[in-house]
């Protein structure tokens, strides 16, 4: 897995300072959390493909989250896409979006799926042959999700080595993957485990944002390998965390240290800090694995 | 009146190079024409201070022209604004702003108003001590209307030499102004004209973008001193501009000519074109006063 920011500020876009949107790169997909205005440039900016885009993850409906939407799938239809994309967020976001391209007049001429979200219990909205997809309900002043994705672990792996040692055809090597056991020319059985290792560590990454501090996210979140945990606000400022259902670094360090997280990428940074390292000083007493995020920034999952 | 041109770009924002939306500096006014993707961006790029923008005027809701209103509309009330704001623009602009603003439950703080526009023929949609700014109905795949923005005369000058050989009180220079004789002391006729000068002459501004070749709207833009059309296509393309309800560079030269116009800058170009001095090529056998608009660029009227 690759993360790639596109922008982790909060509130409103500046020159040099982008709102939420960030991409996934997961087995053969490249999944877009979040759109804040000018995703579409900052895409391009990054050289990344529009076209891989297939399925987008929608937080909430504020406008630092998803006022670059309409633009996306405006320049899908301008690029003569064809693709299908599904667009999965909180209810009410078929509605604005369709309501917009009927006031332009201009539908799109690929097929587009909304998954509108309601629930408040974690659900699963997507799932293939090599990962699913978890809602992660949040606590913020509207209705919320974060994301968790999460490879299906992989087929066992032939070693190579010990593997000479048998005289097994090629043609058998799949059953082997699967977990079989073999049984040799001589009628002997030979376990499945002698010749192969296993699967490759699935990887998991979990996206939360916005959120006030909240307990309940870290069953769901347990040892994923990164957390993206919003930090809106430093100490001095957990009064406004607090009324604006926004977290401190603090608070979010101790969600990824009672969720014994393996690394923490701090995002969605109010525009009133200059010194960002400041985020990091606050966090890393309670939680060390911590980074900042930054427009432009990827993370090797 | 100063126009500056935040973004002249059609269908969709490029990192160099924005959709459409400028700002007119006219009296005491600053007036947003159009506001596309990412506008916000520009306005503070060019330091434009927000908190003086207080009329809006949306030509049409293709998103190339409207889709960054809603983020302006929402760092406004980021911004702590206390002013009214007016949106002028075609019918249904109200319905999306208050329902993104609903779906994310952020009203404005301040006043919003909205102006529906939705009559074929020109109407004064503004109008103060100083100026009054009509609509002209264009011709294009949606609802459309471009702007004229046009200064009301203003008071007669004194002539500071001639006056000083009359013996005129202050308190009556008021009444000279507003073009009224005077009385001297010795109880002859003091003409005004003797000791004023005409006021100075007005400006007239006129926005036309998005539209198709479109003479009826010359009798409205009849002698302007600037001419803002669009000319999205080259020659090449006319088959384009006329499927796509857009202009050439050489129609909109010839709208100029027609309207007799003192200046006329072009704009909202196609991506397609990397050299954008064909357009001047283009336009200027037909009309020789003609400029190339440009994102950041100003013009003075």
């Amino acid at each position: 897995m690759k993360l790639n920011i596109l922008g982790c500020h909060s509130a409103t876009p500046l020159k040099n300072a982008h709102t939420t949107s960030q991409v996934l790169e997961a087995k053969d997909h490249l999944f877009l959390i979040d759109c804040g205005e000018g995703t579409q440039i900052q895409l391009r900016q990054q050289k990344i493909k529009l076209s891989r885009i297939k399925h987008i993850f929608i937080s909430h409906l504020h406008g630092d989250h998803f006022y670059g939407l309409v633009g996306l799938v405006s320049t899908f239809r301008l690029l003569g896409r064809a693709a299908d994309l599904h667009i999965y967020g909180p209810k009410g976001i078929k509605e604005v979006l369709t309501l917009q391209l009927k006031l332009a007049n201009s539908w799109t001429d690929y097929n587009l799926f909304f998954h509108e979200l309601e629930k408040k219990e974690s659900e699963i909205i997507f799932e293939d042959d090599s990962l699913k997809i978890h809602t992660i309900p949040l606590d913020h002043r509207v209705y919320t999700n974060g994301f968790l994705f999460e490879e299906k672990p992989g087929l066992r792996r032939l070693d190579k080595e010990k593997i000479k040692n048998f005289n097994i055809p090629h043609y058998d090597f799949q059953n082997l993957k699967l977990g079989k056991d073999f049984v040799l020319d001589d009628g002997t059985l030979l376990k499945n485990k002698t010749v192969t290792l296993d699967p490759n560590p699935i990887k998991r990454y979990a996206f939360c944002s916005d959120t006030a501090y909240n307990e309940s996210i870290v069953p769901l979140i347990k040892e994923v390998d990164l957390l993206y945990h919003e930090a809106t606000f430093l100490n001095a400022h957990e009064n406004l965390a607090v009324k604006t259902k926004h977290s401190t670094a603090e608070q979010a360090a101790k969600i990824a240290q009672l969720a014994q997280v393996n690394r923490l990428v701090l995002g969605h940074f109010s525009s009133r800090y200059r010194e960002k390292n400041n985020f990091i000083a606050e966090a890393s007493p309670f939680f060390d694995k911590v980074e900042l995020a930054a427009d432009g920034k990827t993370f090797d999952i």
